[in-house]
């Protein structure tokens, strides 16, 4: 009680001790009285502190009988919440709240809302089974009495200072015991980790089918969205209004507007999609291991994608149709402001899925799990694909370990070698910077040859590039030569009609440039030297590297890959502009007569390889698929 | 200071208040008492509780007075801790320590070691560029102060309450300041960090090169090993000596041990990997994107890798050549046990490699940066392979967000359908869980149509299993037919021999179970029945899918995949049986004539695939190389 008094002190709270016995409850006097006097402390602002008085308390053991008032601080605690009809029972424990299993398994999962019907049964208790420390058996007991008798209650871990204050600004802290939980399902119920994990069994289903019949999905996917056409409009044109009320900015609600048009434009490219050569269980490498023993490596779905996308609702259609066609399940974390669009679209989607694959295979998550939350569901979610800002990209990228698909960083490079043609580099590095100044595959910083400044070819870059209208920065030595304001940063995207111009010495000056102050993305060669191209193509470290062609080529549907994923800056599993097989992975199949290794002296390796046979259906139409769209 | 005697008192420790003023500490006598009192109040477990007395301090502006003895409380206390010969001082702050610009920009660097030397001109101080919240300038001087005066000193953060604790028990917490510091180097100097920005930068030096010359490195490396036999037999020898003197296991020091001929047989294996065709420049893909504009997608390196391996060092030779061979960077880090080994190996190798590349290509850790450490480095090391036991593995998985190239479970089936060859299915069946029971592909379940009880094919499987040493465990179904005690877990890998049985309805039923309790790594149906064996390789959503064969085939080299790398369990960029593509990644090159994007109205994409020419050179020879030594 001392250590009570001195902490609130601290915070000039006054506290008062309050001793109470289970036999006092017994008399109905006691009970009103009690009620009486706390509300009289609080209006006094003075804190009660409750506590057995252990030293007149006639209560013997065994001390957990259920036939007692309440039996240890815990069932106190519900006892004097009931009583007292308390807003919100906390109950501190030393772990963060009830979990599936013992704390410290990793499999076990924390359980963010009791619903007595589902975990009763599931979270056995105990003497054996006692669930954490700290007498978490106890704990639960109390809440459920607390709950089911009208009371919130969390319990949570009391080593976080934080808790309690987190757990009054509602935030998901602990564990919650509500007398309706079970009401609020499947909001809460449905975790996004139930989601991936249906996904995923929906995903196996769909990989059974034949590929006519995933194809025929897609159509009649295409189909239903032209022939809910109105309804998606009318829920579209209430996200658009909302947004205005808002006063959300203008571009924004650009993006989300789904123009006339648009339905069937969508629906156009699944078509397009359908048409593909499928994805799936494509032969990429055919080996004779031994005499009849026949290894394929052949192409697989990942399993599960969750993609978190901003603003534009067609990217649910999109991304939706591109899982379809690679077999994958689908997780989909909307903007809120495309709330009503992005239901109907997915409800629409999900409705043309046939029973045998079930519509669990696409989730639309819905419920106030936020970003965060989802990015820890590593072991069920495969791959992330961020759509939107630099900002929203990098930010996934720093706070999970699934693997994300995606470019932080776009700056690129042009360049001009002393070797080049003159009229062939202003176009380049033009069109690199002006065709499309804010895509990530525009040019920041154009690199050129020193020789090219005596030359006048370095003045008629810079005046081709001023008069289209952009604005020019300097590093060192072109700021002082041109005269221009020096860059505060070569590491810079400035995703507008501005770039920085830099003098190098020769290739290997522009080489150790960009490998220096680049994001290894595109980078670009403008020469006449073929040599001097080769050493350039050759250590240039990005995604993409060019030789005499714009930067913004690099992109997944001038490369011809079709649909395109996105552009990925990552090393691992796809790089650079990426299609449809960046959704996809390998899986091998070995087929043979019964062959045993028996220290290897089971059969006699031969390792030939075979030739893999192209499948030829409707490659050459599928090219280009949903490029109108995207 | 009442709250400091109310929190020590906590402690049932008694606490004093000192207050001094600048002027006291110019009289030599107070010095000399000041340090007696401290004495005397320290026997007594008193703890002084020092600060200026502001109420008769005659002190003035401009409080940070140089001229001063102290102007404010960091100053006090390095004033203090130099008077008292204090054995450490502690300065809390609110950030972590002294970072190398703004702690809240993501690019700082918590500096571990102030080195004077090094970070005064790095890191500039004044009133515009005051480092941090909380007064870090004013910090620093004191703390360089007091170091340079001998007395170490740790900035850290008070907010984390374990801080001093750890600062006492050694931890690397916060900024230390030492007067010695500079001579600490380079062990401290050189940061794993260092190492991996620089194994990067002679990778691309390494990848500059022609295949030919990457090919002489390794020929050197191997004759470098043979030259130096002696040398690494008597290193290993006291690393064995050791491993015994201090109790190891004997299978460990087993591992340890470089057996006479391990060092040829190593050589040879580089000199097989050198025939290898050259993996760094491959065109795996060719397209003509519009006249004149063609596309190749190249194999290219990973860029630097992290290898984490226990015992053995013969795997520091075999990763250092794949990685050579690759044109990939290396860190290692060995076990400690093979401290000396691991020394003189790695010299012996990087010796060999040329100046042009550089000696940091392959970095050997050997400070005390543990691996959680090295971890954290995603930034710069871009693939880890950890190689060791399956605990070492899901450790790193679970602590790092760097991709992890291995497996942490091997729950490898056998399904064995009702059409099965009985003499087959018991060969294939024995030899998966006999041939190499603690391999990771062994088999660890037997599932078993339900049609094979009655006929007495189960009964001769189990006596199969069992007459050849295999101890069995049973599913609920199969332990109460075949009476043998009921398993505790499906997801089990026994890793000896030993493994679970279970009937099962048919191979939906087979397939149902492997997803549910497996690890997706390698899982094998014994049948007759054509069309059930392609349904089981169809739907079966593991990294390797066998028909009719051993499961213990699912491996780099029987695969035929030449050096074997790992065994991949994740779906992104590997799975199943790595080989040496396993380290390489892609990058697109695209050669152009000055073609522009121009809105897309600049060229007439055609995107018309083209023939690869594959290189012929030493294709075959590859095959199998490292095989003998891994």
């Amino acid at each position: 009680m001392a250590y009570y008094e001195t902490m609130f002190d601290q915070l000039d709270v006054t506290v008062a001790q309050m001793l109470v016995t289970d036999s006092s409850f017994r008399d109905k006097d006691f009970r009103k009285q009690l009620s009486e006097t706390v509300r009289a402390m609080l209006k006094m602002r003075v804190i009660p502190v409750f506590n057995e008085n252990d030293a007149i308390s006639t209560r013997k053991a065994p001390y957990k009988d259920a036939t007692g008032i309440f039996w240890d601080n815990d069932s106190l605690a519900a006892l004097l919440s009931l009583e007292l009809k308390a807003d919100l029972l906390i109950l501190l424990s030393d772990v963060e709240g009830l979990y599936t299993g013992p704390p410290s398994d990793p499999n076990s999962k924390l359980i963010h809302t009791y619903i007595k019907e589902k975990h009763q049964d599931e979270i056995t208790f105990g003497e054996k089974s006692q669930l954490g420390r700290g007498g978490m058996t106890a704990k639960v007991k109390a809440a459920v009495n607390a709950a089911y008798g009208g009371i919130p209650v969390i319990i949570t871990s009391g080593y976080d200072a934080e808790n309690i204050a987190k757990v009054l600004r509602g935030l998901r802290v602990g564990t919650l015991f509500h007398q309706d939980a079970h009401l609020w399902a499947p909001v809460v119920n449905t975790t996004s980790r139930d989601m991936a994990v249906a996904a995923r069994e929906s995903s196996r289903k769909l990989q059974a089918l034949s590929s006519e019949d995933r194809r025929k999905i897609l159509l009649d996917i295409a189909n239903a969205l032209e022939a809910n056409e109105k309804t998606i409009k009318a829920e579209n044109d209430l996200d658009v209004v909302a947004a205005q009320e808002a006063g959300y900015e203008e571009s924004m609600v650009a993006r989300l507007v789904m123009k006339p048009g648009k339905i069937s434009g969508l629906a156009a490219s699944i078509r397009q999609l359908a048409k593909m050569e499928d994805p799936i269980g494509r032969v990429l490498k055919k080996t004779q291991v031994a005499d009849g023993l026949i290894l394929e490596k052949t192409s697989s779905p990942l399993g599960v994608l969750l993609i978190v996308f901003e603003s534009r609702p067609d990217a649910l259609v999109q991304i939706a149709s591109l899982a379809i066609r690679s077999g994958n399940g689908l997780l989909l974390k909307g903007g809120k402001e495309a709330r009503r669009s992005n239901a109907i679209l997915h409800k629409v989607i999900t409705d043309a899925i046939p029973e045998t694959v079930g519509s669990k295979l696409i989730g639309l998550v819905t419920s106030r799990e936020e970003i965060p939350d989802l990015l820890k569901l590593d072991d069920v979610i495969d791959l992330v694909i961020p759509r939107g800002s630099n900002k929203l990209v990098s930010q996934i990228k720093n706070s999970t370990k699934i693997p994300v698909l995606g470019h932080a960083d776009g700056i690129c490079h042009v360049y001009v070698d002393k070797s080049c043609k003159m009229d062939m580099a202003k176009r380049v590095v033009s069109d690199s910077k002006i065709d499309y100044p804010a895509a990530c595959n525009a040019m920041e910083t154009l690199l050129v040859h020193k020789d090219l400044e005596e030359n006048g070819v370095l003045n008629e870059l810079i005046y081709a590039l001023q008069s289209s209208g952009v604005t020019l920065y300097g590093g060192p030595r072109a700021s002082a030569k041109l005269n221009i304001p020096e860059t505060q940063s070569f590491h810079h995207e400035y995703s507008s009609k501005t770039c920085t111009v830099e003098i190098v010495e020769d290739v290997h000056g522009a080489i150790d440039h960009i490998h220096q102050h680049g994001s290894a993305h595109t980078d670009c060669i403008v020469t006449e030297d073929g040599e001097v191209a080769e050493i350039f193509l050759r250590q240039v470290d990005s995604a993409a590297v060019l030789h005499n062609a714009s930067t913004r080529f690099s992109d997944g549907f001038r490369f011809g890959l079709g649909a395109e994923v996105g552009i990925s800056t990552s090393r691992i599993h796809a790089r650079g502009p990426v299609g449809v097989e960046g959704l996809l992975t390998t899986r091998w199949i070995l087929r043979g007569k019964g062959q045993v290794v028996d220290g290897d002296n089971g059969v006699v390796y031969t390792h030939k390889d075979l030739p893999v046979l192209k499948r030829k259906d409707a490659l050459e139409n599928g090219h280009g698929a949903m490029e109108n769209a995207l």
